[in-house]
């Protein structure tokens, strides 16, 4: 056995060119990455000043916190969740390792959705776990269904699901979830629901795994919904049989996360208000973007249900993303993500935007992208 | 293969306990945990608020700071770093969990000192690699020795050293480490070096493996002697030859780290007048301990050369270190931790004493400690 190789994630070179252009005096609009551009709510920012001033701070897991996420299950998804099966984590993507290495040892195959966020399949690989990819195209909007992890021969041990899903935004109805979860039930397949979007949704809320499966674990973060990202703060909820696994990797691999991050991360839980502000704003830019897309040619699309993505077919004018997005941004300013990133087969004819910036660079964004995109398919139709 | 069983990590119990004791009303001296009671450098919290106030903040991995690191290892060690070597990780546990990751596969062998930091031996469990324990007895100040590696049979694949080291304090000199690299040469051992508590030495400062060996790993953070430790900020330095494997895994696994941490971390670099006061606090600390142990019949010991702990062999008062520590804190409020975190096998009959508190504390500390281990010692001859 070798030390696997893992594929680069090639949005972050879109990016750093982009920034070599900001740099070079030119006009970028960032639509490459998932996270909000928005800052942390003012509350959390408050708090943050005020612990600053007041506490020298220690290694800490905030108990209160831990309260406040159980007692969100309750409120928002009717699941009793206890204190102590929340772990607290520096970011979803910890949540995920532990996850995957409390539940699963090397050589366990894991199954997911293709496309899919791309740290799965190469967090699964780092771990030498494999992934089994189920491919989900346009006509079930790009997301799993019982009938595909039925199909599965043989059984994989696990199965990551995502609602909304990243990079397509697409959500899981009750029963489409229900069906998938008695499927894992009836065939011994550990569920790890990633439901980082969750909040943000256009239509009606996501649904939590845990309303139909008391043994899946849960990943979650407060860097989409409560727009505070680079604070780095996610959680994990692990079944009963999983708390002493979960635990005991937390504190060696990991330790703790930031405890500023967790003081002010409580507080953002009451910022309702500020944060339904920002899903409003991205309600707007999907419905522009929504609009745009035929203009542009891009008809091959699933309208999203949350998150802030759309993916979108470009396999009329490119077989090759990373070259498109690049042109797209040298061309325009507009920096994208190539959909190889998340999809290893058919991505090389897919681009994601992100529009979680504000409707006006999303106004701008459109204008620009309108008459180059106009170009290439009349390019496209005369080569 | 089965998920595997980790150790709890049993000064957690013990701090717990504390902390009850505390809410109940007892005065609790806390010498459990390995943190500085001092909060980040002022300059650092300036500006952390100034960042706060003026910047949304977004995922983010800070250059200048990977050039003030890089700047770090030429000033301090007279060794080149290049920025690109460096990863910045949620802390040194991260930068450890990259390391291994990058460099061996399950079942690969990695051989470490006993005692040693918990967390080495819990986090190659956890990774499915074998940790291969090199005992290290109070002769070799419980440190590893060149001649200990070399007799290793079969060669291990990989080495973990710590200098200055926990539970212990204790360097490895200039002559000792660099012979220890000519072992790990012949032998084709790769070397990770966990550098966390350079900086906080009493008399020569510590040597970097880097002086020595450029195909090593070095695990560092903003922990210990720049008193950061709940902002969850390390580093990682990488060989030209794990750049890539290192970023990948970074990357897919974990992303970034805190962003408001980072501001603040390059700050930290300039404060040398108020952290070198921490060190000299830690310095009287360690003096007053090292005159009250021999008076509480605590003689087997090795004066530790750096970091801010002391660990004594308790085996004419206890074999059970757990129990005994769980004692020593119910009746004076001291807590402690006991040796079975650091040394499953001897660990059982030692104490480990973290010294990172003011001064006042510590002289408040053997204030309560002196009867009560002169009691301990009087039982134990009666019995």
């Amino acid at each position: 056995m070798t030390v696997p190789e893992i594929d680069p994630f090639h949005t972050v070179t879109l990016s750093t060119l982009a920034h070599r252009l900001a740099a070079d005096g030119r006009s970028i609009i960032h639509m490459e990455f998932g996270q909000p551009s928005t800052s942390a709510p003012k509350a959390a920012v408050a708090r943050a000043h005020h612990v600053l001033d007041t506490d020298p701070m220690g290694y800490w897991e905030s108990d209160p916190l831990k309260e406040r996420i159980a007692r969100h299950y309750a409120d928002s998804y009717g699941v009793t969740v206890k204190p102590e099966q929340i772990t607290l984590t520096a970011g979803a993507s910890v949540a995920l390792v532990l996850a995957l290495t409390s539940c699963f040892v090397p050589g366990m195959r894991v199954a997911l959705a293709r496309p899919g966020y791309v740290a799965y399949r190469n967090t699964l690989r780092a771990l030498h776990m494999e992934a089994v990819e189920i491919p989900c195209g346009e006509s079930v909007r790009f997301q799993l269904t019982a009938e595909a992890v039925a199909a599965l021969s043989p059984a994989p041990d696990g199965l990551i699901i995502a609602s909304p899903a990243n990079p397509t935004g697409t959500i899981l109805s009750a029963e489409e979830l229900s069906a998938i979860v008695e499927v894992c039930r009836a065939r011994g397949i550990r569920i790890i629901s990633d439901e980082i979007y969750h909040g943000l949704s256009f239509g009606e809320p996501a649904h939590s795994v845990l309303e139909y499966d008391d043994t899946a674990l849960v990943v979650n973060s407060f860097s989409k919904y409560f727009s505070m990202a680079p604070w780095r703060l996610g959680w994990l909820v692990a079944p009963e049989d999983r708390i002493d696994a979960v635990k005991a990797r937390m504190g060696n691999m990991f330790l703790t996360p930031s405890s500023l991050s967790q003081h002010a991360a409580l507080v953002a839980f009451d910022c309702h208000d500020e944060l339904d502000g920002h899903l409003e704003t991205y309600r707007r830019n999907r419905d522009l973007l929504l609009e745009a897309l035929p203009v542009w040619g891009l008809r091959h699309i699933a309208p999203p249900d949350g998150a802030f993505y759309i993916y979108a077919d470009i396999g009329h004018l490119t077989d090759d993303s990373l070259a498109f997005c690049t042109r797209l941004l040298e061309d325009t300013g507009v920096a994208t993500a190539p959909g190889i990133d998340f999809d290893p087969v058919d991505g090389k004819h897919f681009i994601r935007f992100s529009f979680a910036v504000s409707t006006n660079r999303i106004r701008e964004a459109i204008r620009r992208m309108t008459p180059w995109f106009i170009e290439r398919t009349a390019e496209a139709k005369t080569s």
